[in-house]
């Protein structure tokens, strides 16, 4: 039997930081009365006093150098909520060395370097819980990790980024320009004044990697990851969606094929019928297909300092049994076996297509070809509208390679009547 | 440290026991390398000569006599897949006093004993895992307990039968009587031969039950469930439904109100855009709403061999866990509160109404004043369509007091122009 008293200390005071401190403060003595211990929050660390001072804790138990929380002996877990790559990559590292669990919700750099601080932790025989750097308040790298323990995950299919989710479901909903709908989000706090990260799909890839990981129990890599963001996505694209029965959202998409991980980041039809179409706003959700639950999926806010903070704390309770509990050899994710990857080249998914064409005899007929030359087959062809002089043709095909897909774009861009630069979004098979 | 061998014995050898030795078949080396440690199916019992040799296992492993699973010292672990109470209840207590670990699929005997059982657990310093008795291959129980445990969960709100489900879907789809969809789901396997408990919502609220306990930290009680099957839905009521923009689900809703817990089962219109509005044909869904989190939902399959096996194998490695690294004391259901409950009569909510009625002046003047004497105001009222001589009409009323509406419905029934027996569904708010 271990300690009665498990002391946790905090690196950070931003937005999270201070929602994990509130939330101890609404519910520490009820979270202390169900695991039966006492898990006291010991010490704060950020550079910015102010931010210190907001957290409205005792004066002792703040602190502007990391050092007095990392090097403390008296704590047990460390909670790392500063994000990015440095000095969180430093932190962590010193506080494994010091025998500390520690409890992340730093997607970066879960998805950078998440197997090496795991090995380390898992050389000290302790842990590192990251259920907050995917999903925000989801419970879902539990579940991965426990709750399918004995099935075989062989799709993972999420929309794991708010701030593209809230563009699209106001664009679609209101007809707005992507522009439009991010300038909204920003406003309402669902985007951040640079979204770079959200907009191009690296946020999206970040969480990808960490839920690949445990899904296959492959060692998925970043550089492997297919990323295209969401720009090239106009609200007539999501028009015409809806019109075919599809929705569209930003999907992160990880596949176990006989050849290796295939790992995805792109715009998606997704048919409305399908679970994933309903998941509106800032919220996530990630859908896992396996061999016995067949289709699981977990919903809930991807972000948020409340949400964030119920995942952090479910951590550190963890963190805490682990230490109570002298349980050794936590790391579940110490077998990732090496992989091959397929590159999206390979891959054989739908495609939507639109264009515009000069509205004139003979084009329909230099699009079929070439297509046909492609053995590339139409699901759907829709002349929809004139716009300007041009016709605007919406296109679906049937399952293609991507390979041969583009060949036959290739070809449909020599085609003097069609204008460069067509609407290409994937569809969700 | 522990032992480095876990053994499990099985009792039941029906659909789920087959399902589970099958799934240990297929994923039990992978499962092993995972955790480091060996799980072995030594032994499985049933009465039936012939269940047991449909699991193909060596003849040494398999026993008509369940005394050679429970008494069997080597055994760590007892999966119990008989289901209903007795033998079960007998069964499990054997195996609490031998010491063991149990893992259970039995939703009748966790909502009516699991109290008992679990503090009987308790004082052995084992526990009783039973993630299988909700939800089927959801995670669910284990993100209540442990992902959750830093929030206050204010409502649950759960398809979680499947039968039911599935029988409205159908007869949204294709216009089904009840009566056929439900012949149909028995053709599929999807209802059993015997669908009482399921289409009068037992079912649901013994699951009610189990996820209340956990959800509220309270004692939850299966009478104090107010439960209300599904035979009175007409697919009248689900067309009229989706044309006010909402669809028709059993929901199993448990609220943490000031004045107590509300419990009920109930064919509920559920808004077309909220998640659960999308989960069809015999799949389940929990929707969990929550101070800090605010929403989560949990998706999958509530039923079925290979899904259900799953959720029992993850048990039993958190079961074995728990022996590995001798965890006492993981029984964080114990400090379960008494709590008071709030009669269905004193809830406010939202009322769906088709009346037949004779068509003649006066008539919408009786149901107004009617409605309008008890202080029920009334949110939509459609005029639909002529049946025969009689007029069909649909009312929704705002927000109300249960006892209200019923004293207005009381003088409407004394109304001669107006058919008796209308269709009453609840709206979820």
């Amino acid at each position: 039997m271990g300690k009665n008293t498990v002391k946790v200390g905090l690196l950070g005071a931003g937005t999270i930081g201070k929602g994990v401190v509130d939330l101890y403060k609404r519910n520490g003595a009820s979270i202390n009365k169900k695991i039966d211990f006492d898990l006291v929050l010991e010490r704060v660390a950020d550079r910015d006093e102010n931010r210190l001072k907001a957290l409205e804790l005792e004066e002792k138990k703040l602190t502007t150098d990391a050092a007095h929380v990392l090097d403390d002996p008296g704590i047990d877990i460390i909670i790392e909520l500063i994000g990015g790559i440095e000095p969180a990559r430093s932190f962590i590292t010193r506080a494994l060395e010091n025998g500390k669990y520690v409890v992340t919700a730093n997607k970066d750099l879960m998805a950078s370097y998440g197997q090496e601080l795991l090995d380390m932790a898992r050389g000290k025989n302790i842990n590192i819980f990251y259920e907050a750097s995917v999903g925000g308040g989801i419970p879902l790298i539990r579940p991965l990790k426990y709750s399918l323990v004995a099935d075989r995950i062989q799709r993972l299919v999420g929309i794991v980024n708010g701030t593209t989710n809230y563009i699209f479901t106001r664009m679609a909903q209101d007809d707005l320009s992507l522009q439009d709908a991010l300038s909204e989000a920003q406003r309402l706090g669902f985007a951040e004044a640079d979204p770079t990260n959200d907009i191009e799909g690296l946020d999206a890839a970040y969480k990808l990697v960490i839920m690949a990981n445990l899904a296959f129990g492959k060692k998925a890599e970043l550089d492997r990851v297919y990323i295209q963001g969401i720009r090239g996505v106009n609200y007539k694209d999501i028009f015409y969606a809806r019109e075919i029965g599809y929705t569209i959202k930003l999907l992160a998409i990880g596949e176990e094929l006989p050849e290796g991980l295939a790992l995805r980041v792109h715009p998606t039809l997704v048919p409305l019928g399908h679970p994933l179409a309903s998941v509106s706003n800032e919220l996530n959700a990630i859908f896992v297909e396996s061999e016995a639950a067949r289709e699981v999926m977990f919903y809930g806010p991807g972000a948020g300092a409340m949400p964030t903070a119920t995942a952090v704390l479910a951590d550190v309770v963890e963190a805490a049994r682990c230490i109570r509990f002298n349980v050794a050899d936590g790391v579940i994710e110490k077998s990732l076996a090496e992989t091959a990857f397929v590159s999206i080249q390979d891959l054989t998914v739908r495609f939507y297509l639109r264009i515009l064409a000069e509205d004139r005899p003979g084009v329909f007929a230099a699009l079929a070809n070439a297509f046909g030359d492609e053995g590339v087959s139409l699901d759907m062809i829709i002349q929809k509208r004139r716009v300007d002089d041009m016709a605007e043709i919406v296109l679906v095909t049937h399952e293609v390679k991507e390979k041969a897909f583009y060949q036959a774009l290739h070809k449909i861009s020599g085609v003097a009547a069609i204008k460069p630069d067509p609407s290409i979004i994937r569809l969700l098979g």
